[in-house]
């Protein structure tokens, strides 16, 4: 296959043109796009070195498939003159909730891929991990509730928030408190949390908050499935975490959720005092849970604690995975 | 009053030396006490210097209150002998649950105090910031519900955790990537988060989860109330963060919890896209809370973001409010 990964020298298409490589995707040609701020840049894959293109300049028909690793705009952009040509898979949210794009977390629904216009997009990091655990959940009983605080790592954000908080780490490392004035994240985030991801809506909620909520209900195909969302940035580098609250409709048993969770594809879960972390997560393609329990007031209410690398599972490896399935097809 | 601070060395004893003097306390003669490490060390109060006297070598009959902030052991020894001569006001969690010990929180429940046998009990820092929210709230409408994930600075964990942070931060400042071994907090902390906060039940709770719980059950009077809650350390130096969930019995509206927040006493309330943020709260004696918001779901539920600074509201400064009340009666 032709393959084109554009915005190719972000955090997320790095990784992607990685996890290419790691699954041995059947890639014959691959084709390297970005801004023109990355004009000259090679970038290695499979011991031959390729050399980044500009993005303005792309001809979409040399390709059989297009990852899109950018921000909505320029996905928005583009995206409309690739799918003419070839299948795009689209990491932004630009076209995350259209009725005719599919919304594909491969472990959940991926019969989804079965009937698209040549473009699929993936979920934001947050819904992916989320949805990976609540689908086999849900086969185990009706979900009457989920609530979930998402605590988010500044890769999510980009190169720019890593490097916001390695600055703000080096300074606190030295003792300086002074707080960065204009910074990637609007608030200082060393030795702090943001109770904010995004915008702020009307209805008091962040666009982050908005896209779990939504891309989860999309993803599930239950337009009105009861979930609300709090998302919270973290001093961490790499590595999302999520505290999970779920309310079944009847009793379920610790060792039930285990052995569902145990089974179903793409979660390793941790009992017996254990838990994943995000230092633990890095590179790996799993989602973690830890912490599975009841609630002390309620037998048919349990507490779980979710962890997946947001560059891989939660963006690059979920994409692949994609791509991976309209090839089967 | 003659005043004796058992622990004056640790972080919640010099935060309650720093709170008596802020706020006027009526002291005539200040005791300080710690471990034999401690020997020989001075403290500056109100001008005078004082020397650290030992532990061991204490003569209750000398004072009129003693303020305790050590661990659970030193608690347990040297509280039944101080109650036989003064009133004491501890910190730890030794006597919290006891049937005839008050827990107080002078914002909720100060009546409290009117029946003690020379012994009254500061509850948890993470309690604190949750109940004086919760109460004003319980008011305005039957609560059926409440789930939380308390995020948790690293100073709860003592002087030997926030220097583990700071170790940690100055190594990732310089790239190394390297784990310490032993540490006060059993997981590495810069750049992670743990969900763990003390020892594992069978239940699979915490012995942290379990204080919050066990706590507000006992300082609200209902001894089933339904609570939830998990414990996240995060790398953070001072402030504890909380994002809670309550669900009412009736429809309530966001106007109807602000304006309960805003009467209520020691709350400071954020509205209109602002949020109180850890760097916010250090020194501060208020509970901080913002992101109130309904439930896109269901409009009987409330979702808010609690802050205060442990070491004050959460330690040192409740103390102090519990030995005002103490004065009064």
């Amino acid at each position: 296959m032709k393959v084109a990964v554009i915005g190719a020298t972000g955090l997320v298409g790095k990784k992607i043109i990685e996890v290419l490589d790691q699954r041995k995707f059947p890639v014959t040609e691959l084709n390297l796009f970005a801004s023109e701020k990355s004009l000259g840049e090679k970038v290695l894959f499979q011991e031959k070195e390729i050399e980044i293109g500009i993005l303005s300049a792309i001809d979409f028909s040399k390709f059989d498939l297009a990852f899109f690793a950018v921000d909505d705009k320029i996905s928005k952009e583009y995206i409309p003159k690739a799918q003419k040509h070839c299948i795009v898979i689209d990491k932004s949210q630009a076209f995350r909730l259209d009725k005719d794009v599919p919304l594909v977390v491969p472990e959940v629904n991926p019969f989804a891929c079965l009937k698209h216009k040549n473009l699929i997009a993936s979920p934001n990091c947050s819904t992916i991990q989320l949805v990976v655990v609540i689908a086999p959940l849900r086969k185990l009983a009706k979900i009457n509730y989920v609530t979930v605080t998402s605590l988010q790592s500044v890769s999510g954000a980009g190169s720019f928030a890593l490097e916001q908080l390695q600055y703000e780490i080096e300074k606190i490392a030295v003792g300086e408190t002074e707080k960065p004035e204009s910074t990637p994240l609007l608030q200082p985030i060393g030795a702090n949390l943001i109770p904010q991801i995004g915008e702020f809506g009307k209805d008091g909620y962040t666009s982050e908050e908005r896209k779990i909520i939504l891309e989860t209900r999309k993803i599930l195909n239950e337009p009105e499935f009861p979930i609300s969302a709090t998302c919270v940035r973290v001093p961490v580098f790499v590595g999302h975490c999520q505290v999970v609250d779920i309310t079944f409709d009847r009793k379920v048993t610790v060792a039930e959720v285990q052995k569902a969770l145990t089974k179903a594809p793409g979660i390793k879960v941790y009992t017996d005092g254990q838990y994943p972390m995000p230092i633990d997560v890095l590179d790996k393609d799993d989602v973690f849970v830890g912490r599975i329990r009841h609630h002390l007031s309620d037998e048919q209410r349990i507490s779980l604690w979710i962890v997946a690398d947001n560059l891989r599972k939660g963006a690059a490896t979920n994409a692949v995975q994609i791509a991976e399935l309209v090839l089967k097809q």
